[in-house]
């Protein structure tokens, strides 16, 4: 079966997925990009979002090219899918990808409002699911056809379908900064008891690589 | 001038410098003991506090061995030195370690109830300090004769000096298991505005070792 996967997914020293004050301006929150210097210097990024040449090669590339492996589908947060809140007030906020977003396959959003689906270039087709995070899981996992499923965030997403034990495997990026404030992936949530344990660390100067699974 | 220090310290991938509920036969608190696991095989380890022959090398041993230079002081919160609580009911309980201690230098324990130093074979001499941390600081440094202070824990006398922004470097030791609950070293301080910064991380298959400093 499907699993349903976390990659790539950035952290700080201090367990924040992202800083304080999100706002339009400051989407990851502030310092929060910061987390993600790792992946932006990769060949892969750079390949898959800016189509420029050159970039990081190494474990840090291999990591980033392998969080797109065999993915049929992506569940995402409404806050990673765009800055809108509440109600939507027209079909206008079409994601922060522009016309070609680096999916290629059905993504399942996250809300408390519902939406038609909305067709984009290059086979990324955008759902607004709004019975939660199980009805999500089930029509991605139906949509994606025997491959994985990755949950992009942001971190309240992971912590909701932690808490409900649904995530198979998690790759977890830990930046060697300290945010200070955020909002953190460990706070009040008992892994261990969840039954999570790391199988393998990777470093690199731009981050530590924690391979991550739940026990059956 | 000499440092204040805290070297070796192990802490779970979710921040817990020691598991829930401690207990005389449980000190670190429960699996708390997974987080020393990468310290206990070193050669260092071994030789300092088992008398054993062997033990791992390399990058462990390395930061296992490297945790003991230039030392001229300790300071360590009361719970390290023992699990007698209140005032001391005599002088019968002389530390964790027998009666050679493995410090060699003066040891600065913190705790709210006097009591007259305490001198133990090979050079180590337990002094009783009743008037906190910055006290405990002065003496130490007093009587380190230049050579640097190290603060050997728990949590909760590391995230004092912390929050007072007396600490100069630390070496964290993330071992990759998850405690889920117990005592977090991050949870409700911010690194970052007390201007620590990670300036190092190298990774074995039983730590990452993360060094650290405060900024001038």
């Amino acid at each position: 079966m499907s699993k349903l996967v976390v990659r790539a997914f950035s952290i700080s020293l201090d367990g924040y997925g992202a800083g304080p004050d999100q706002s339009l301006d400051d989407p990851m929150g502030v310092n929060g990009m910061e987390l993600h210097a790792w992946v932006l210097a990769t060949k892969t990024f750079r390949g898959t979002h800016g189509g420029e040449e050159g970039g990081d090669e190494g474990p840090d590339d291999e990591f980033a090219r392998k969080s797109f492996d065999n993915l049929g589908a992506w569940i995402l947060g409404r806050n990673m899918f765009g800055p809108v809140r509440g109600p939507w007030p027209d079909g206008e906020w079409k994601g922060w990808w522009g016309e070609e977003p680096p999916y290629h396959v059905p993504v399942f959003v996250l809300t408390h409002h519902a939406r038609e689906p909305l067709a984009m270039k290059g086979g990324t087709t955008f759902h607004f699911v709004t019975g939660g995070i199980e009805e999500a899981l089930k029509r991605a996992r139906e949509a994606a056809g025997g491959k994985d499923i990755r949950l992009g965030g942001g971190v309240a997403t992971v912590r909701e379908y932690l808490h409900a034990r649904l995530i198979d495997e998690l790759h977890l990026a830990v930046a060697p900064v300290f945010l200070g404030r955020g909002e953190s992936l460990f706070a009040g949530i008992d892994w261990r008891e969840l039954g999570y344990e790391c199988t393998g660390s990777v470093t690199t100067p731009k981050a530590t690589h924690l391979s991550i699974r739940r026990k059956d």
